[in-house]
C-alpha cells in the first residue's frame, strides 16, 4: 500500500471507532441495569443515532425514550422513543417543550429504575429549562458576550439560571440511577461542560459566579443575583459515566490502525488547539528531523485547531494543516501529512480534510500556486483540489474533533 | 532538584556543547593534517572565538591566519593571526579588503598544504568579493528584494555575482586541502547556504539563475546576465567538512542532559520554524495528554520560530513560546515549558528566553495580567519578569538557533 492508501485506511478505521453506533455498543456491552424500569433520554446532535443504536443493543425493551436533537436530524422512528427536534445553537420554544417532556419522564422514579442518558455535542441549546424569562436570559447572554467573559465564566453563570444544567437534571432523576454515555466534542472531555453537564457534578461555585458579576460589572436584577447565589450539585451519588466517543478514542483507533500497518507511533496529543497552519508547520518540522529514521514512523495529534481568517477563500482547519504541512515536507522521502474532521465536514466545504505528501508542493508550484499566498487567502480547498489533496468521506454522523497524522514510510 | 533547577542544568549543558571552543575542540580532536603548510581563515560572527580556540588546540603552529568578523567582535590578539572587522549585515569596504587578504593568502598553495576554514553565521556579508561594481550589486539586491524572490532564489543569483561564494573560494585554494569547520545558524544545515557556501559545492544551476530573472522580469545589464550564465563549482575534490556546532548538537546535548536527570526523552525536531506562540501552544497540548505518564518525560524541539508583530511590547520568540505555553499548562502537575536562544539574547532583550510552569499563569492572573493580551502586545518580557520567568545567561558567544523543552516530572 502507498502512503495515500495508508491514510485512507487509518481514516476509515479511526472514524469507524467513534461513530455513535460503535460508541454505544462499547458502552453497553455487558452492562447490566438494575431490575426497575429503563428510560432513555438522548440529547445532542448525535442523539438520534445514539438512541437508535442503543435500542438495538439493549437486551430488554425501554419503558420509554425521548430524543432531543437538531432540526432535520431525526432519521426515522425508533420503537418506544419519542423524537423531538429543536433549536441549535440558540435554544427555542421546542427546546423548552422537549426538555419539559424529559423532566416529566423522570418524575417519581424509584431507586431500582435507570435513566440511560445519551449526551453529544449541542446539548446546551437543545436541553434547557431556564429559571428566568426568555427576555431576561437574552439580556444576560448579551451582557456576557459583550463583556468579554470566557466560555468557562459564561457557563458558570448559565448553569445557575437553568433547571437542568450543572448536574440538576441528575438531581431530578433521583433516586433512580443515571447511566451517562457521552460522545465528547470538547477537548479534554470536561464532563461538566459538555452540554453544560446536566448529569454531572458542577465544578464551579456560587462564589465564583458572583465574582464574575463583580469582575465585569454586570447589571443583573435581584431575581438573577439570588439564583447565582444558589449552589449547584457538587456531589451526585446516582450517576455513572462512560465517555466512549471522544478525540482520545479517535486517536487511539488511529494508533491501532497505524500499528497494524507497520508504523511505529508517537502519540503527541489529543488536545491540540493552536493555529491550524502552524500545527502543519510543526508536524513538517518533525518530518524533517526523522528522515533518517530506519523504520516507518507516524506522529499523531488530535484536537481542534483554529483558523485565523485573513482572506476570503474556501477551506477548513484540517485542509490548512495539510496544505501548510505540504510546504514543509516538500522534497522529503515518502512522507505525508493528513488531517480530518471526524464529522466529515471541514469548514464550509464538502471535504473532511486534506492530504499532502512530499510531491504536493511541487505539483502546486508547477501550476503557479504559492502555498503561503493560498493560506493567506484561507483558500486551502481550491489548492488541495489541484494536487489531489482533498479527503472526502461525506458526513459521518459523529463529531469528536479532528485527527492529524504525519506519516514517514520506509 | 525542582523543575527550574532541571531547566537551568539542561540549559547550561546544552549551550556549553555548542560554544565555539567546544565545537572547534571536537572537530580538531585527533585530526591530522598533511605535511605542508597550515593556514587558517575564520569568517563569521564567531570567527574570533573559533580561531582563538583552534590555535590553542592545534598541535602545530599556523603558517598564517586571518579572522574576518563583525565590528567589536575581535577580543584580543591571536598569535600568527591577523584579525579584521567588517560590515554586517551589509558588506562594506572592510569586508572587501579583508576578503582580498584571504584570497592572497591562498594563492599558489601546494597540494600538501591545508586551509582550515572556520565558518559561522554572518559570513555572507563579511566574506565577499563582488564581480560587479558596488552600484550594480546594490541595484541587483534592490530588485531582488522588491520582486519578492525568496532567500534560495536570492542566493542563487548572488553566488554567481561573487568571486568567493558558491564554492568559488575552495576553488581558489586548489590544489590545497580545505578543512571546513562549520557552526551552523541555518536550520537543516544547508552547507551551500551558510555564509553563502564559499567552500562547498553549489546546489543551484545557471539555468535556474536565468529562470529566476525571467520569472520576476528582472532588468539586468549584459555583464550581469553573462555572469549568471556561468556555472558555479558542482564538485569540489579538495574539501572536507565538519559541522560541529548546530541546533542538532544543541538538541543532542539537551537530550543527554535530560536523560542524565532521569527524563525519558522524545526528540521532536531540530527544524522548528512555525510561529513562536503557536509552538508554545502545541507543546502545552502535548503536556496535557501526558499528565498520566508514569515516568518523568521531556519533549524537545530545536529550531528558529518566528514572531508575528501585532504589538509594541518587549520580548522575543523564546519568551513567547514559554509564555504561550504557560496558558496551556496552567494547573497541570509538575510541568514546565522553557525556551532559549543559544546566543543568550532573545529578541531585543537581556534575556536568553523564558521559563514557565503550571503555576505561572495563576501568578500572572493574580496580578491581573492576561497572557493572551500580553502576546497580542508582544510584551512577553514584562509578563515573564513578573512570574520569575526570565532566563538570563548573558551573551554566550555562539549562535546555533533555539531550544524549546517541555518537562513533565514525576
Amino acid at each position: 500500500m502507498n502512503l495515500r492508501e495508508d491514510a485512507n485506511e487509518i481514516i476509515k478505521q479511526s472514524i469507524q471507532s467513534v461513530l455513535p453506533d460503535t460508541a454505544i455498543r462499547e458502552a453497553l456491552l455487558g452492562k447490566e441495569f438494575s431490575s426497575g424500569k429503563l428510560y432513555l433520554i438522548a440529547v445532542g446532535k448525535a442523539a438520534w443515532q445514539m438512541a437508535s443504536a442503543a435500542v438495538k443493543v439493549l437486551d430488554r425493551p425501554l419503558n420509554k425514550g425521548i430524543v432531543i436533537t437538531k432540526y432535520d436530524h431525526v432519521k426515522g422512528e425508533i420503537p418506544g422513543v419519542s423524537c423531538y427536534e429543536a433549536g441549535h445553537p440558540i435554544p427555542d420554544e421546542n427546546s423548552f417543550l422537549a426538555t419539559e417532556q424529559a423532566i416529566s419522564l423522570v418524575q417519581n422514579l424509584k431507586s431500582e429504575d435507570t435513566v440511560l442518558f445519551l449526551l453529544s455535542g449541542g446539548g446546551s441549546a437543545l436541553f434547557e429549562k431556564p429559571l428566568i424569562s426568555a427576555d431576561s436570559l437574552r439580556d444576560v447572554t448579551n451582557q456576557l458576550m459583550a463583556c468579554g467573559a470566557d466560555i468557562v465564566e459564561i457557563n458558570c453563570l448559565r448553569k445557575r439560571l437553568s433547571a437542568v444544567k450543572g448536574g440538576k437534571f441528575a438531581k431530578l432523576c433521583e433516586p433512580a440511577q443515571v447511566y451517562n454515555i457521552v460522545l465528547s466534542d470538547i477537548l479534554g472531555d470536561p464532563l461538566d461542560m459538555i452540554g453544560s453537564g446536566p448529569t454531572y457534578p458542577d465544578s464551579s461555585s456560587a462564589a465564583e459566579a458572583l465574582a464574575i458579576v463583580e469582575k465585569y460589572d454586570l447589571k443583573f436584577n435581584d431575581e438573577i443575583l439570588d439564583l447565582l447565589a444558589l449552589e449547584t450539585p457538587k456531589e451526585l451519588t446516582n450517576i455513572e459515566t462512560k465517555i466512549t466517543g471522544s478525540v482520545r478514542n479517535l486517536c487511539n483507533a488511529a494508533q491501532r490502525a497505524l500499528e497494524s500497518l507497520g508504523y511505529e507511533v508517537v502519540y503527541l496529543t489529543d488536545q491540540l488547539a493552536c493555529e491550524a497552519k502552524e500545527a502543519g508547520s510543526f508536524l513538517a518540522a518533525i518530518a524533517k528531523s526523522y528522515q533518517k529514521h530506519p523504520r516507518s514512523i507516524a506522529f499523531l495529534a488530535g484536537g481542534e485547531t483554529i483558523v485565523r481568517l485573513t482572506g476570503k477563500g474556501l477551506g477548513g482547519r484540517n485542509q490548512e494543516i495539510a496544505l501548510s504541512g505540504a510546504a514543509g515536507i516538500s522534497g522529503l522521502n515518502n512522507t505525508a501529512i493528513f488531517s480530518i474532521g471526524s464529522d466529515g465536514t471541514d469548514g464550509p466545504t464538502d471535504a473532511a480534510g486534506g492530504y499532502c505528501d512530499q510531491d504536493s508542493a511541487k505539483c502546486l508550484k508547477e501550476q503557479n500556486i504559492n502555498i503561503y499566498e493560498v493560506l493567506k487567502e484561507n483558500d486551502s480547498y481550491h489548492a488541495l483540489e489541484k494536487c489531489d489533496g482533498l479527503i472526502k468521506t461525506g458526513p459521518t454522523g459523529t463529531n469528536v474533533n479532528d485527527l492529524s497524522v504525519l506519516l514517514i514510510k520506509r
